[in-house]
């Protein structure tokens, strides 16, 4: 199901809060007749995989329970460059004051898909699934996750809470990369995953003595992919990470590993040039 | 002053809530001996004008109150690559609880100055200043807009509340720019400045005949640039805004227009890139 | 346009919580029948300016979704002493729960918006406009910067952060008048207001050679202004602030002042007397 | 005990969000040295009855938890005119920023402390006690009827949960007076107080028949209340209520009334005048 | 009225959080199309006294406000074993993640309300009255105090804040329960009622000196509790409390105190066993 | 970790809004001298294991940061009958206003803690391993959770998020088993376990033949759950649900599975009887 709106609530609040002040659009107050009523239409000025309607939606109600959202272009779906997202209906003074907060949420989710969609597409016919990280934007990590799913990609872990991710500092805790993975089997009971993640060939065949469910290799080259890749013969699930741009992830995932996750799907990804225009 | 914890603490506590699920770091609390008190150094791993601490340190507190987080590399100073820019010492379970947050919050910062100083250096010696705009994150105005302050920037706007900026659909509802001056300057009382937004000569010198206290020239080129500032000879102040990129604006900067606005300081700065290793 | 109902839901939760504690009107419960439908008159028990209504109804559908407010003599407009102000419909013990906070809300708005009112006609033919302060009711800010508005008065400053005020302590700390002015101004950016306070005449002087947009003439007596408007000859926008009372206000707005500036509206402006009686 | 912070912190923070924006102090920021320590002081400029340190402390401690206030004229003291009430200490900068509010809570207070202790005054060596109402300011109803006791009078119902308080609306549901009465004391239970409101002698006698906890005698004159004394010869608590003032509440206590119930004390005090000044 | 959603939605809404997590029924999400719609139906697996209904409808609402709830048996009624409660319609995907908030609330305070049913009929035609305490679930005291009235039974004190009940603390501190109740007596005024706890004879014949509302006599057994009857003849209303069980209530009803307070209302209530079936 | 106390604190704050009003302690403010220190100790009235200390030292720490707790029987250890769990300091009126919040919160949890302990030992020497589940109270998910963990069961999952659990009706919805296990394998990705809830040994049979991590056998009889894990011989993990019972759980952990979820140990745990005493 979409996001329930108690969910980005609280952000959408944040952002109206930031925006209007305690006294919202003085210019358009001051400018525009109290009951002129418009319609105004969200444009995408370049192409991209739209986002964020619903935080936008919400931010319109919240500014006016009388405007209207009549959604063109859907969550998920592909807007041509010049193309009309959403059409919004209602008092002039109340579209205005609303117009930034929607168009941050449009502009900056729908880049996070946009980029999604371009590293899903670069690995077409592969077997590898492009995920996203936990490096999302403070309060935005619910809506970044769905903006990645909505771009074809994959959420990797939610929280802290979901699942459980070894690195290089809980190794050196527990003593040893098998110490871990045990510590962690037993902690996890049976309704969590347990990764493990590895930065050399010695440490990829410790973790799999002790079976994890999945392996994250850390900044692996292309070489040393393959090689794990060969080594694992399917016994686990395997992940790269690290470092991968638009231009090395195909080569990647020609490896043959089943995940590739992708920091700067969220932490880089630059916003959609969206903009509201008077019909 | 710095921004006072009761400003960023609704989307701090936000961006914990939704790393910290309601059990946190299984991980840790699965493989690291509880009592276990560590020191991890936070890291630049390339160089940039660090922002986003304050906001990082209400992160640790919140996590544990025992945390204790030592700035090496203060907010709005330069860290070279590779350098520490905090110390962070207390419960190792707590710290790696926390770290994801704390990084999120300084990259994502720290990109925003990084980016202004970059703009800032750019049109240095001319008279013109580089601000940001209201494409901000949701949820993170104050932070963003003390970012670019901290790279050298100014603000603008911080709400739609501030100040009265007329654009193109304030000028179609109010029927010309004059009119819509005139009304501005009567909302607005003596505390509030009126800016108009312009795209044509033609609108700029009906603008300049009812004194605004500022005129921005929407995508004009720097020919343009030139001869709007040549034009008005100083009786208003001129901003220049509209697609401006760091290959573009020294020229700019050099027509001689007071401010330069880019929406890019905030809505396509990226992440500098930094992390946590222990000590 | 109107505040929306996110600005104003914070306090009128505060006050619904406050005054229902969690059990509510017991004294309802108790004695009316749960199905009893009624309709109850909220009337002016004597003339005013009415303020409030958005608050008193966002308080009454929070207590119960389906009660229905009808605005008889809509925020703005001049209440007779007797007449109903809005009618509330819907099962008796909701809107006898919701009475209290309703007539709270609308009394103390009504209030300042009529107490305006009075000062803004004193002053009728002169060129003087009346402000209110930053004196406001913790939590109303919102809410009675609107009313003062409503009453025919301008805002002032809504917040710390909109403008700048250069007070004593400001002009101790920079070292001069004409230093802290420069000052301001540099940190002002194009976008924002500079005024300045000022006792003497050796400080207006002062003043007056950094152009500020405006100067605040504290506790002026009405023949000082009256020099100090001569003196200043139109170069900036002149407040007159300092003990105004709805008797001296006149011969305040006569000398020539372009804002007069009224603590009391807010922070003394007394309660109009509403109430609510069964239809 | 004192009100706890997390009474008081909601008004707090929604007083210190309305007056800070997001950017908070600009003149302070713009002319005073960040590193530049103050010591203010907090002066009466007329005599009063302080309350509202508390709200005025944790608003000086949300904006800067290193500013320290040492009260000199505690809660409920007398501050004789231009006593020092309490001394700020700490960055000038933080200090500025939270003057307002820190004021605004003092003065608002302190003048309902101040107007109750002068009814309190006014009927001293009668039997009768002075006590407020319901008629607060939304989102003050804690600090103000603590307000009224550190003026020494009595608080009266908190919330509508707290007792019972039968009007006209509620005799007209429930059939008569008695019938109220009944379902009132069935509902109240043995730790609720029934009380009964009445406009006549008759309604006074039907209530006596009753046995209500206590008789709220609404707008009955001063001879008429001397009556209703006589009549009840103490077997319930009386309460006079309506239109009270300070130069006619001596005889209204006079009539031997247990109670008087003042709704101005709350809703229309006015502010006591306190300033912060340099030390 | 029934409690309004701005009380019990705090806590619907933390239910809702906790579990929704950001991500919700990520297995409904899996395994259900988007657009299947549905109708479930809420059955009693064994029966009892309804509550909660309008904390599960709250719940639906905000996971989706076009999930319809259809109550079949209202609060405060009998459920059958397998009778339907309520019938849910919409789409499946929301149903399914409002499921369990739902159960849980509506088992919980299910439970409560049968309880108190329980004890209610145990004491059926003798004049005392079922309480419960303040010893409920943190967050839900308003909807287990409602439970608790739909089942029959008293609230006793909403909150601290609403009556006095002098305990052996108080008694300690003041000195006597005589200097206890006087000192309460004064502090209390005329709306809020006293009551003291007693554990003797003496204790109890002390405080009859003194006249309070009531009297809680503490851990009385059954013979002593007569006695005490016989003692006060009616001139205070008599308390029974401690120990209290389903087996032993009606002997202490037979006694003829007036209250019975069972703590174990709200502490040990169980929970009604509710599902929610496909229709 | 222990849960932070940003995780517990709405539950906390709602806990103390509900017991506190606006007023508090009424009773305390009356009779205890506003400067009396004292000592109190939370007494364990019968033994059990102890949870909940948190959640009530924040509880004392809101109401007054200056109350202290040590804390002598700390979470997860076992209470003697009698034992003192911890000792509070500072003045009275504020631990006896927190009292009964504290003492509600240790209440609660510790009897979760406590049943978990039972159930936990009366599987002691097998495999199989305790887990609670999501039927918790509603805003007490973490703490229950975690009073699980400490009477030594396991947490199940936290929220709907976290893990994949097909049950009924979302098989009935996907066609089959299978195709539910299939779908519910990719939605997961390789961070999230999938289990499916069988009530037949045809479904088991089926869900064994998608690999599933976990199968949840739906209330399987003692010689059925033998059958099934004789049947699964390993190859996933196997869950035993549905009307476990204290005196049941033994003969159910003695047919070898690996998991066996009890309801109860949240929805019907019971309060352990603590008190506080002066000491």
């Amino acid at each position: 199901m979409a996001l329930p709106d108690f969910i980005i609530e609280p952000v959408v609040r944040l952002a109206l809060h930031e925006d209007f002040g305690i006294a919202g659009d003085v210019t358009s107050d001051a400018t525009i007749p109290q009951a002129l009523r418009a319609r105004y239409l969200i444009r995408a000025r370049e192409g991209g995989v739209i986002a964020g309607l619903d935080a936008a939606r919400l931010a319109a109600r919240l500014i006016d329970a009388n405007l209207s959202v009549h959604v063109k272009v859907p969550d998920g779906a592909l807007a041509e460059r010049g193309a009309t997202i959403a059409e919004v209906e209602g008092f002039a003074r109340s579209i205005l004051a609303a117009e930034r907060t929607m168009l941050n949420f449009i502009g900056r989710l729908s880049g996070v898909a946009t980029l999604t969609r371009r590293y899903v597409e670069a690995v077409n016919g592969t077997r590898a699934r492009i995920a996203c990280t936990r490096k999302t934007t403070p309060g935005l990590r619910a809506l970044e996750k769905q903006a990645v799913i909505l771009g074809g990609g994959g959420p990797h872990r939610y929280a802290l809470s979901d699942a459980i991710l070894i690195k290089d500092n809980h190794v050196a805790a527990a003593g040893s990369i098998g110490a871990a993975i045990e510590r962690a089997k037993t902690a996890a009971g049976h309704m969590m995953a347990v990764e493990v993640e590895v930065d050399t060939f010695a440490q990829l065949e410790e973790a799999m003595r002790h079976q994890p469910h999945a392996v994250l290799l850390d900044n692996f080259n292309v070489e040393e992919l393959g090689r794990a890749v060969a080594l694992v013969r399917g016994r686990t699930i395997l992940e790269a990470s690290g470092g991968v741009r638009l231009d090395s992830v195909r080569a990647i995932a020609e490896t043959g590993v089943d995940y590739i996750s992708v920091g700067a799907l969220t932490h880089s990804a630059g916003t959609l040039d969206v903009a509201m225009d008077a019909d």
